[in-house]
């Protein structure tokens, strides 16, 4: 399948079907959404408009029924290209009155079997508003309990259509292919920020639509951290850098990491390198229908145990993918979800060794009917060269 | 001043005393950050790795003392290079405990005078953790009243250094050197998102760190919309293409647009650009200590009135400009915040013309002890032709 831009109609209508459906498994009378990868997901409607932290943006999706937009006058006309038909706008921004009142007459509306509402509450979730205006909405909505609907919409989003998928393989491949034109565009004496525009400017011509993350770091002879960078430190003879990368294609992400060696590596970092190497192996032989993350996590600990390590400190190895960098489930133990043809997920093992060092490797996979398929280039086994 | 990366200790230390001595006034016992550009204002810590919702983050913020941070512990190598000195760790993601009992335990610490923790509650301002999980730290603190801190950030975030306003003064050069470059580089035929790769990529030479925002949305004698875009669709002779940018230099934002024309455009459209090339100079003009947003606004809206327009629908025309996109305050009526030497805004008049269409220029500005500095190179008084 190829990855074209945007979804049918059918895609978003079968996405609401199935949250009407579950809204009555969970006993909701309709679900806010507010956060803009849920937008982008219900809706089909992106804006980067949303980099500005002044307006709010509801979307209201009744157990029964079309779903209503409650937005900015500023967003009708592009709202009004989407599926949703049923626009109400207020001209923010009015700090007086910015969608409060607005929101409650649309809930007070809302047909009531359960007295319920959902909104964007709980795990790995953030409600896009000022607290103080969600706090006057649920003030102003007495009689209507406001309920957590991040597990409803996690359990939609976590399993992905293949109109879904080929987005992501698209933006793998362009991440995969950029990564692999790199190391001939690098040298000793850049430092990290040069490397980081040297990337960007590869993924860009690759088609990359948006690199929202790309972390660079490098250390003599390893790393001691993977969130922090790019600095302005130079890179030397006998550093490792890592790079992570974070890119879109059409709002959907890959994302992956690679090491790179400038010149040659001491011992130790050439043994972990495989050791991570072979814990990324057995993390995608492991990911298959049935299995759970915390057996993906398991099977990955376990090569890095065997061989002498005591753990990396990133807290889980891996994690969903789809329209935000990271998303549920986490490899990890205690995370028992089912996986199922259609899931996405990195598998991404770390390991501490020598005096304060990690090393960290990371590719994309989609569940299939009977295993897993990888949506990365695989990485070499020894590290790219630099220099 | 040549804008440096980072900022000397002293630029901290003196955000934290203006933030102590707030606090009094307000009576708050302490603030508590959980959002990625106050985590930057105060700590000077910035990670990409915030685009993953998964794992809060907390900086509390005493009235005496010193901050504390209150973070997972894949966070920590990081925090431990900046001024925060306290830093306690769990080890996230703990889905039955991510930080809650933690922040209980800190804010119950914390000394006590007025009975009342400021939090992101309010304006402009969104709480970066799962709501279901404030309210359980809410819940935890009885007897501590949880307030809206965003009055106290933003006051203080609203007045930039000599250190931030050449930062975003770095921003604007980019930002206008890839605008210059831009024209010579498009053709007639090009898509919106080949147009959109094309600006990245000058953009990313430039020296640009991020490309948060970029819109580009053309249409046949005009556009519509601003927010939504680049599309798919083809430039063609007589179009008028809208690019509105928003990247950035350390963290600091430049956030201005420009016009194009796909060869000759009509007499109203040229009328209109003239129109609103003087609003902005107007804008321009208005803008010094002591004038408010208010003023600003009515000084765009008079030029546009008295060449015959009724008004345009983006409810306001500019705003403060720094660590985000768009901060407070706002140029519209009731907005009556006091200019003062060091706020940065953008200049931003839009006009309705014609059958639905719009046009909107910006420029942005600091405020200086006399009037204003113009940091974009200001837009040609005729539009930039492509083809």
């Amino acid at each position: 399948m190829t990855a074209a831009r945007g979804f049918e109609l059918s895609e978003f209508e079968a996405r609401m079907a199935r949250a009407q459906s579950e809204m009555t498994v969970r006993r909701l009378d309709a679900i806010v959404i507010t956060a803009p990868p849920n937008w982008r997901y219900f809706a089909g409607f992106a804006t980067q408009f949303w980099e500005s932290p002044t307006r709010p943006w509801f979307l209201v999706l009744p157990r029964a029924g079309e779903p209503i937009a409650v937005i900015p006058t500023i967003g009708e006309p592009g709202i009004a290209k989407t599926w949703v038909k049923d626009i109400r706008t207020w001209p923010a921004p009015q700090p007086e009155d910015d969608g409060v009142s607005a929101m409650a007459k649309v809930l007070a509306d809302c047909p009531r079997t359960y007295g319920r509402i959902g909104w964007e509450m709980g795990r790995e979730s953030v409600i896009r508003m000022p607290i103080a205006d969600f706090d006057r909405i649920r003030a102003a909505c007495s009689g209507i309990e406001f309920a957590d609907a991040s597990p409803l919409i996690w359990r939609l989003r976590m399993v992905k259509s293949p109109a879904e998928i080929a987005k992501i393989e698209r933006a793998c491949r362009i991440g995969s292919d950029a990564y692999a034109a790199l190391p001939g565009q690098l040298s000793d004496g850049m430092n990290e920020h040069e490397v980081a525009r040297t990337f960007r400017a590869e993924l860009t011509r690759q088609g990359a639509d948006a690199i929202p993350f790309m972390a660079v770091t490098a250390g003599a002879g390893g790393y001691d951290q993977i969130i922090v960078g790019p600095n302005d430190r130079n890179l030397s003879p006998g550093d490792v850098m890592f790079i992570d990368l974070g890119a879109t294609f059409d709002g959907y992400f890959c994302d992956f990491d690679r090491n790179f060696a400038c010149g040659d590596v001491d011992d130790e970092t050439r043994k972990t390198q495989d050791i991570v190497w072979r814990a990324t192996e057995a993390g995608i032989a492991a990911a298959c229908p049935g299995a759970t993350p915390a057996d993906l996590a398991a099977a990955m600990v376990s090569v890095m145990a065997d061989a002498g390590a005591t753990g990396g400190n990133v807290g889980r190895l891996g994690h969903g993918l789809g329209l935000q960098l990271t998303e549920p489930p986490s490899n990890m133990a205690g995370d028992e979800t089912v996986l199922e043809p259609g899931m996405v997920m990195t598998i991404e093992p770390g390991m501490d060794y020598g005096d304060g060092k990690m090393l960290v490797h990371e590719e994309n996979v989609v569940i299939t009917e009977d295993g897993c398929r990888l949506l990365t280039t695989r990485a070499p086994r020894e590290m790219w060269k630099i220099g």
